[in-house]
């Protein structure tokens, strides 16, 4: 078995990192660009040639038996967010390339492989998220992206020519119109359901998107001592009772898989003496059924004009982003189910909750994911963790799934 | 009358600020100084000797007919809060220089009078509030005070020294043994409650005196789109609701004029699709009922362990300052109540929600305060207003209160 190859290179990468507490390897960063050699060599090794697109998407192609089939793919990303974890991404790219080292080492099989590193998936360094798989599913925004800047005041467009990458041709790393046979990545769950039920795999069904809120409560601020109890508009109560009814009303959609957070609050002035005037809070909600994203968007509006009302405050709520959730694949779907089955592994069908190049690759192939658990469902973080034996499951079930669409 | 007097003397102080928004005279500042010295000026126009004490309170002294008699003592502050207003503080010095000019100008009186202007009331530069008066009654905290920096990293001994003050003589500036015969503050309510009630004067019994909490909780941070709603240790909707405790304990105390506000809340790591694993609270809980602080507290505590043991949180509170409320002298309070009714004046008898320098004079001597409304009970802000007609009401009364203590 290949199991030690497959820690091996993981531990390797995790070397290319930053700092003292898990792994930061920010998008194009030195560790990203030193990773990518690195596993661009193993992909050399396996005989794959390799091309590297317009917006630093590295493509290693293994060529099948019939040379004009669709390619199938698998991939993900070696980038990940400050002070991160060692799986998220790396795990997709490692277990690709360890189902193509099996599938060319016992046979041929008709259609490529390829296997895809896709540049800037973590919206860290740039503030835009899945960018190499945007670009390929040829939904690059390209003007909002050369305006971004790192937090050094760096460029995309600079951080692109500092990896040797000419800084105009983003457009072309489009396939749009090429027919790819399927596309499937390997990833972490990052929740805890499979932890949970004990369950080896996840087969992924559909991937949630965000619609994402400013809400800003605006009060009257007063001085903390003299203001009666009831003649206050304290924009923070009024928020906190906004937070509670995110909280509800995502619960109450609990059956449809729709959640909702609020991730940050601000208070100003923010000082002890001072009743707060205004607090803004950011609302993450999300889910795969989109109709249950508009209803729960409908609801909460609802509720803050009830809050508002009561508190003599006043609440406006701006639309940050409002994506549709991705539905994968049926025949890719079954195929990894059924590679499950025939490796009496088990498994559930199930969601992502988190966005991942498999959404957008969706749009232009066939696409479908695996899941295996991670500790406790943390992700983005120093902790996350996978254990040898769930990796390499995985990987078997990558392995048969792509033999099954490659032959 | 002095209207025109009164007027252009505070429109004069006004003029000491930096900025264009509202007044900024921050304590020993620049712009503070020149204040102290317009109003200094005055106070030697009038007559009165000039002492500047160990920590920079300005005190001018009118002899009485009676050298051996104890000082009747009146005073507030000049320096301001940043992009504050005219008459926090400014009223009481201006309002003092007023009524000794009317009784200097009438008749001799027994008693010396005195007009102090105290150091850094404010603890916007330096941290530290009513540090003049402290100083005055013997409780410099001289200790922490020498490590006190402000935004640019000037000390406050710096700054005295920069003020041309002596560094190393704060102690000096105690009074505690001396007979003070009576200390008398003007100030606005910088509350809502005269303007409410449509009076002219409140006669103040007693001032308030903040408990500071720094509440602190922790939940598990966690995937936005991945961690189903009913696995979530979410610390930001524990925080809501020790928000909405803070304002039903505090509710529930209205009789006992208790107050409670949460003035601030962090989050942490405050993105949009992280679940926040940290909150953090500054709570202010005050009264002038002892007793009541120290129940509302203990229900506080209370309803924050049901709300952690049901959320799954950790909620740990660290208390900050726990001060006692002052009660003014009784006989004092006669004297400014019987100035209203001999005037005519409508009045009620009150509490002060905010702290004042009257608060530390009380500990040495028999200590009042007047009220006069100020417009929707804003301070400490540039919309801070008072009208000139309430303005010339107070400084009667506190000319009659002088007059009558000084006798």
């Amino acid at each position: 078995m290949d199991r030690n190859w497959v820690l091996h290179v993981l531990e390797t990468i995790s070397g290319f990192s930053r700092g003292e507490n898990g792994i930061t390897r920010l998008a194009l960063s030195e560790e990203e660009l030193g990773a990518r050699g690195y596993v661009t060599g193993l992909m050399q090794e396996l005989g794959m040639k390799i091309k590297i697109d317009g917006i630093g998407n590295i493509i290693g192609r293994l060529e099948g038996t019939d040379s004009a089939a669709a390619p199938v793919i698998v991939g993900s990303h070696l980038d990940s967010v400050p002070e991160g974890g060692r799986y998220d991404g790396v795990l997709g790219v490692v277990g690709g390339l360890a189902a193509i080292r099996r599938i060319k080492a016992t046979e041929h099989v008709k259609h490529p492989l390829e296997l895809i590193i896709f540049t800037a998936e973590e919206s860290s360094r740039f503030g835009f998220a899945t960018m190499g798989s945007k670009a390929m599913a040829g939904v690059a925004d390209i003007k909002a992206w050369s305006k971004a800047k790192d937090a050094q005041g760096v460029s995309f467009t600079e951080a692109l020519v500092a990896a040797g990458l000419p800084s105009d041709e983003i457009a072309s790393a489009s396939r749009v119109g090429e027919v790819i046979h399927a596309f499937i990545e390997l990833h972490i769950e990052q929740g805890p359901i499979l932890e949970d039920e004990e369950l080896a795999i996840g087969v992924v069904e559909a991937i949630a998107a965000p619609t994402r809120l400013r809400i800003k409560v605006e009060g009257t601020p007063g001085h903390s001592g003299t203001t009666p109890m009831d003649s206050r508009e304290d924009a923070l109560v009024t928020a906190a009772q906004i937070v509670m009814a995110v909280r509800e009303v995502a619960l109450s959609r609990y059956g449809d898989g729709t959640v909702g957070t609020v991730g940050n609050l601000k208070v100003h002035p923010g000082v002890m003496n001072v009743i707060p005037g205004i607090a803004e809070m950011w609302v993450d909600i999300r889910g795969v059924n989109h109709e249950s994203i508009v209803e729960t968007l409908q609801e909460l509006k609802d509720e803050i004009s009830i809050i508002a009302e009561a508190e003599g405050t006043t609440v406006s709520i701006e639309v940050l982003t409002s994506d549709k959730p991705v539905r994968l694949n049926p025949m890719v779907i079954n195929i990894v189910e059924n590679a499950c089955k025939d490796l009496k592994v088990s498994y559930k069908r199930m969601n992502s909750g988190a966005g991942h190049d498999a959404m957008h690759m969706a749009t232009i192939g066939p696409a479908g994911m695996i899941f295996i658990p991670c500790a406790n469902g943390i992700s983005h973080n120093p902790e996350e963790a996978a254990t040898p034996a769930d990796i390499m499951t995985g990987i078997d079930v990558l392995t048969r799934t792509l033999r099954t669409l490659a032959e």
